[in-house]
Order: C-alpha cells, then sequence, then structure tokens
C-alpha cells in the first residue's frame, strides 16, 4: 500500500471558497480504483494549513489518480484562484497494517 | 518509521472546547524523543471528524507516547468531557519514503 502524507498551505480566509472544490475533489478521488482513504482536513492549531492522508493500493492508482481531470481542475483552482502558499507530501510503503 | 493515520469523530459543537486540550497534548507530543510528526486536523467535510497524522522513528516511541502523561490526560478529558463518538487507527511500517 502506498501511504501518503502532506499538507497544503493556504491563507486562511480562503478556506470557505476552497471547501466546494475539495469536495469535488475528495468525492470523484474516493470512486477511483485502488483510492482506500483519501481526506484532507483543517488543521486544529494552524488555519488554513490543510492536511492530507491518503492510502492508494499501489503506485499506479495513485499516479491515474495525479492525472485525473479532478485532479488537474483541483491543482489549477489552487494555484490560480485559491492561492498555494505552501506544500510538503510524503509517501511512504506501508506494510504489516494494524488497527492501533 | 511507523505512520499512523486514523480518526476521532466527537460532536462537532465540542470542537472549541477541545482544542485547548489538543493543543496541549499536540505540542507535549511534539516534544517526545522519536516524533517525527504529529497532528490533528478537522475533516474539511465532517465538522466533529478529527483525521490524525503521526510519524514516530520506531514503535518504542510509539508506545512510550501512548502512555505519556500528556496522552492519558486526554483521553481522560476526550472520554469523560469531550465525548467520543467514534474512533479509528491503523500503524504501519513506512519505508522507502520520498517527497511527491
Amino acid at each position: 500500500m502506498i501511504i501518503i502524507t502532506g499538507a497544503l498551505r493556504i491563507a486562511p480566509e480562503k478556506m470557505e471558497a476552497a471547501r466546494p472544490h475539495m469536495r469535488a475533489l475528495i468525492e470523484a478521488t474516493r470512486k477511483e480504483p485502488g483510492c482506500l482513504l483519501y481526506a484532507f482536513a483543517e488543521d486544529v492549531l494552524e488555519p488554513g494549513l490543510i492536511r492530507m492522508l491518503e492510502h492508494w493500493q499501489d503506485w499506479p492508482s495513485f499516479d491515474a489518480h495525479d492525472q485525473s481531470p479532478h485532479a488537474m481542475a483541483w491543482k489549477t483552482e489552487l494555484l490560480e484562484h485559491i492561492g498555494l502558499l505552501g506544500r510538503e507530501m510524503w509517501a511512504h510503503d506501508g506494510s504489516n497494517g494494524r488497527a492501533v
């Protein structure tokens, strides 16, 4: 499994305008083959810092998502209208998963 | 590295009361040995759904955190005052990390 953890930073006052675009992205992405978890969440201590959690079945699933029309539309919206102030994102191969 | 991804569900109207307790937990946890990332964030589509992202250097670091006074204090607050409506949490061994 591929685990993506990361964050995007936007201006806190842009959160409400961004929310419907995030909803469109999230709802479309969750229907993709290989998508096991896909969530965006605003840091409880830092408004405008959007944490991302993703579980993908394998690397090709993630790559296909990254090239999907809805991911492209989100990136355009983020870069051209919402404004991206920072971004860091890591991928790890996840193994030996268990509930804790 | 150990990657924790998960979520807690609380009543949305409890978020503001919970926030200072989350801040105390997060600030203390980030000082722990072996803590590489520790964040709580409210799902952008589901108020009251608190997503968690954690990166730990190894399993003993996570175990020590789980038994720490600040983690215990948070659990007591969550269970006895804030109210826990749901919880799911996974641990994975993460390898081959790279920025994406």
